[in-house]
């Protein structure tokens, strides 16, 4: 398969840059006069992909939603993955995993592998480390996938730990850029993007020579706005793809609203 | 409910303290004669449930070797959940979830509600900060539950971030040690655990004052020992559950020598 962040490019470069993600909270669902169930869940998720699906480039299920359902949940996760993929668009599933050697390589299987819950990118979190995370970025550099290390998150509460300078003289949101910077040096191809959330005045790192995707989460009800991403990412602004999922599914359900909120939240240049 | 850590204190004291990694990995499973699959897994989960069951305080599955297959995995690790509940046990799931607001309450309810991934306690990741993990404390405290956060992990890769330095002068791993015992004073009961490994010298934080339990994995494959962890802990090494996967479990499938292997690494004092 082709790299992942080739895909991306192409697809977005059609479609413009805009990442809805399926976040089915029992709220939500209520807004769509659904029930907090698995089949709630799935009416939900089928009806983001439904109407979206030939139009933005990628979606983002919130796998704590569906894990909320136990075993019934995850296998309605697995459906919604081949679904994300049956109309073209790219799945990035966020899991926010990060453990260590055999452990980090079964969840690379479980997500970046073939089976049931195959997404083309996942995210990761990095506690334990970046290099921890090396067999998930060694398996998505494998089959084609990609993988969204969170640096500088959306939160309040984020900063205290993100900001804290390591031994090296540069944040713990630094340290975590450069790293996937010098991983996407020794595989040749922007395999490593990373999280970035969009409700910092500015980024809050320092993205120069990074040359691989950031994921902006945040806009909408965490205070990010789409008009504010251009100032706060700069030279990788043409990388960022803005993930709002609140915002878009309150349009909902009708699919004609779902398109126009999408199409005013996407970046086209 | 009795508070988690409660229910701990009166398991050890008839048990001993010592924590069984549930950990299906494909090597370990071939050294059982087992292939690895969700039966392979079931058949491996079962017999250390049922060789050690009524000896040990505590297992650890690993979610990961469990979301290698998918929603059946997912289906089975409720039923190795059920498994360790049903011999007296207490179940410590180890999915080191991290995420904020209503994310962080669906993977509460995922795993520390009633459904089917019930579990007694379960390890966290503080990436986001630990005041993001707040929905999680919060349905611990009101079912009876736990939760371990990491702080101080045993791979060499999590030096760099975890030593890093924050606004308050400590290191992240510290950081989450000050807030840990903050919630714990507010809660009025040790509700939060931490995750220290038992590959350091020492502790690598000062536990001054920490009055909850400290789960420390490391032991064995990564080069920590049993009868290094007194000198590594000291004041809290009564409060100190040692996690042990592989070591156990290679001495398997006999349930003889499961049991003796597991006596040899229970701390009776």
């Amino acid at each position: 398969m082709r790299p992942f962040a080739e895909r991306l490019a192409t697809l977005t470069e059609a479609r413009g840059r805009l990442c809805v993600g399926i976040d089915p909270h029992s709220a939500t669902l209520a807004g769509w006069g659904l029930d907090d169930t698995v089949a709630g869940c799935e009416r939900f998720a089928r009806g983001l992909i439904e109407a979206l699906g030939e139009q933005v480039a990628a979606f983002k299920p919130q796998a704590a939603f569906f894990e909320a359902h136990g075993s019934a949940g995850v296998a309605l996760l697995g459906r919604v993955l081949a679904d994300i993929s049956a109309v073209g668009a790219v799945s990035i599933l966020d899991v926010k995993r990060g453990d260590i050697g055999s452990t980090m390589q079964a969840y690379a299987r479980a997500y970046l592998g073939d089976g049931e819950l195959a997404a083309d990118a996942v995210t990761l979190s990095p506690y334990l480390g970046f290099g921890a995370l090396a067999p998930a970025l060694e398996l998505a550099a494998a089959n084609g996938r990609g993988v969204f290390v969170l640096a500088r998150t959306s939160n309040p509460e984020g900063g205290g730990l993100q900001q804290a300078i390591t031994a090296a003289g540069v944040s713990v949101a630094q340290g975590i850029v450069v790293a996937a910077n010098a991983a996407n040096q020794t595989a040749g191809t922007p395999l490593a993007g990373l999280v970035i959330g969009a409700t910092h005045a500015d980024s809050g790192v320092d993205l120069a020579g990074f040359d691989g995707w950031v994921l902006a989460p945040g806009i909408g009800a965490q205070g990010g706005t789409i008009t504010g991403l251009q100032a706060s990412f700069g030279a990788v602004y043409r990388r960022v793809l803005p993930s709002v999922s609140r915002e878009i599914a309150a349009s909902g359900p009708e699919p004609t609203a779902l398109r126009d909120r999408a199409a005013a939240l996407t970046l086209t240049s």
